[in-house]
């Protein structure tokens, strides 16, 4: 019998630990800045908006953080997460690279976000928290939180950016399934919102935005705190879950990545499975690349420029130092799935300006593409999203046969894509538009970013 | 830290062989009869629809069948399937009862048509067939075959029922996905299905038609050959690797159910997991209680009558021995999900005529309401199909809790939702209608049934 293609762990084997990269980088990342003073900002001014534990991570040196028995138990349910070779894909593109991949889809909610929704929810609940409020883009955050507020009690109020609440009625709908109540942004229940709608009453939304809104809710009550899927450092601790996974997986593949891939939003599902592999590269002087890949259309890593900016479009959240296309930036519509923020986190954008990293963009119809061939020869349809790692895992194996190597790649497969078949639709009826951001572009919404004086 | 409330099994425990309960039953299965001699057909006859090894296996008397290596690799991947304690939906409805559930959902196109659909292909594929036709109802069962047939290189064309295909454009989608082609049933492709069309231009269709319309195309061709998702035995033999594993997991457990509990459409996913336990009863004297579900709106085992009758709606079926409601029966368009085939399996019929099993009917507000408490604590979105399984699962808690008494309860949670949303979103909102098949209607319909002089 031929070997299997599934490089599973045992339960036994799932990290008890978190790994934080604060601790082993060389520069350590700038602190973030009061809007006014443009002095750091201490824990403390935090506390309106997260729980105290949370906060911690947020700005912890630790190198290991433990993961509670709560959140373990849960972890349990869906981890470890399998590793795959993809076989059928490589022999589809005739490649002489090993390619694998790691799937976080297979879970309630289908994504990686479930990683850190539990951890959330879990240290929320912990500390007396009754509600929370959060933003959604395409829906895979507000269903993974649903699923985890649910489980532990909590209330949750989720700001799904509009276009997408139209577009995708069934993350919404999974997300009621959990209990959760869902608003599309810009809404009228808060300033913010209102603003928005004041200027332009048919604001497909954004992540800036919903962010706003959301974070408004949450200040204005003591029981009510404000959950984040991506972006922070202590969502990207809560990812490295994957990557420490991985590397046990490819131990025992008796084989190691020549390159890491992740698709890029705010950076969480990247730094998920590429921190744990960045140590190696630091500590043991391993000599991995490691790759982003975001939409051409919303080209933060790759056009954006590292300066300090907000999180969010109403400027509610201290100023951050990162890569940015400006706090007001709006993706165009026809992009599909997520992937739409307009910064990123600080942990990679600091990675990225070191060298640690780099980043690609790609068209989306090129990664639907990839898509669909991965579907047709893994079995599995994958989050739109997904589908730029997939384009960027398949870019590096035919750049390796160009050079007549084989090179050994390893991809996040970070959700599945049952909920945006409408997306596929567009894409198999040729109504899916490409649509690249220029340099110009980028430059003028950049020169707009206003910040406090 | 707390015991994990999954119960695995390692790579090495997939059963090798699967379980072909004929060997044990006293009482053997009528044979089927030709439709106009009313003489018991041999495998020849069937020569024409499936490829040899699926008709040996058919009518097999052998105990337990090989796997292939080739089906076994691909089973690998998301084989062995996890069962779950499901002590969140214990707690929420405070039973003393111990429910166990088999979850099926986390493979590829979603259920457990997936055991199926794979070995079906692969031996089509070795026989060299290059095409595949079949029907499928609420599209679990298409999306399966779907992915096997492209995963073995050959072609598939899918009649959809009518009323599934304009409802759930998503699985229709996930099929294009898989490289199948997808046709509304009725359709004008067929003799079959113009005939219903002339009488019915709006046909919501049926499985019944959906079968002879499939059958009618792979006749006409030897390189084509039809398949079907549930009913026959080699279909309900691939998907007792379910319950194999779950009787292999119920001893890791340390436990053993007093009742096992699936969802009853053609019988396939019912089967599966219990066949393995009723051998238990029948061979080491177990006392085990096993309950299929059906839809009150598609009452074949509860009131239908045990009689020959053909598979398909045109007749091109040989006759069966099974419990039916006439293979003219076309479900009302307001039910939601699948469950709606006209006739049981015969290894099913015999076992139930035989006292072997329980059939119940249940209404599908109550499944639905089911199936969201259950989203809502096990955290896994069901298909609207095995709602049923989870409202049986229910009624005998409840039941033990009436009577004082814990029981320990196994079903089979046999596919996810995702693809369902639409019926989930008519259920929040009030307009999932429920309706009772009776005994008068079912007379009604059977008492139409014509069979060759």
């Amino acid at each position: 019998m031929k070997k299997s293609t599934k490089i599973s762990l045992s339960e036994k084997e799932i990290p008890r630990q978190w790994y934080n990269i604060v601790a082993d980088m060389p520069n350590k990342p700038l602190p973030p800045l009061h809007p006014v003073t443009r002095e750091p900002i201490g824990p403390d001014a935090l506390a309106a908006v997260f729980p105290m534990e949370l906060i911690k991570q947020e700005v912890s040196a630790e190198r290991y953080i433990d993961i509670p028995d709560e959140v373990l138990d849960l972890y349990k349910v869906y981890r470890p997460s399998p590793m795959f070779r993809a076989v059928n894909l490589e022999k589809a593109i005739g490649t002489r690279s090993k390619i694998y991949y790691k799937y976080e889809g297979g879970n309630y909610s289908g994504s990686h976000k479930t990683n850190t929704a539990i951890a959330q929810a879990y240290y929320n609940k912990k500390e007396g928290i009754k509600r929370i409020t959060t933003e959604t883009g395409a829906g895979q955050w507000g269903s993974a939180l649903s699923y985890a507020c649910n489980h532990f009690g909590l209330e949750l109020l989720v700001f799904m950016v509009r276009v997408s609440y139209t577009q995708k009625p069934g993350r919404k709908l999974l997300m009621n399934s959990y209990n959760a109540k869902v608003v599309p942004s810009p809404s009228t229940m808060t300033e913010a919102g209102r603003k928005i709608l004041e200027k332009d009453p048919d604001s497909p939304g954004s992540l800036g935005i919903a962010i706003s809104e959301a974070m408004e809710i949450a200040v204005q009550d003591p029981y009510t705190k404000y959950s984040l899927g991506s972006v922070l450092n202590h969502v990207c601790l809560h990812q490295t879950i994957i990557g420490q996974e991985a590397l046990l997986q490819m131990e025992k593949a008796g084989d190691y990545p020549d390159v890491v891939i992740g698709c890029f939003g705010g950076g969480s599902n990247f730094s998920g499975i590429a921190f744990p592999f960045i140590r190696e590269n630091i500590v043991n002087d391993r000599k991995t690349r490691f790759v982003t890949v975001e939409p051409s259309s919303c080209p933060k890593l790759t056009k954006g420029k590292f300066m300090y900016d907000f999180g969010d479009t109403a400027g509610m959240t201290p100023l951050l130092p990162m890569f940015t296309l400006g706090h007001n930036f709006v993706p165009e519509k026809i992009h599909a799935g997520g992937l739409r923020y307009h910064g990123a986190g600080v942990l990679v954008s600091q990675l990225l300006k070191d060298g640690f990293i780099e980043a690609k963009a790609k068209m989306q119809r090129e990664c639907f593409e990839g898509g669909v061939l991965f579907a047709r020869t893994e079995g599995i349809l994958p989050a739109p999203e997904s589908n730029y790692a997939i384009a960027g895992a398949l870019d590096e194996a035919r750049k390796a046969d160009l050079e007549g190597i084989s090179k050994t790649i390893l991809f996040n497969l970070s959700g599945h894509g049952h909920f945006d078949i409408s997306s596929y639709e567009k894409y198999f009826e040729g109504n899916l538009p490409d649509h690249e951001m220029t340099t110009a572009e980028v430059e003028a919404t950049i020169s707009k970013i206003e910040l406090p004086d």
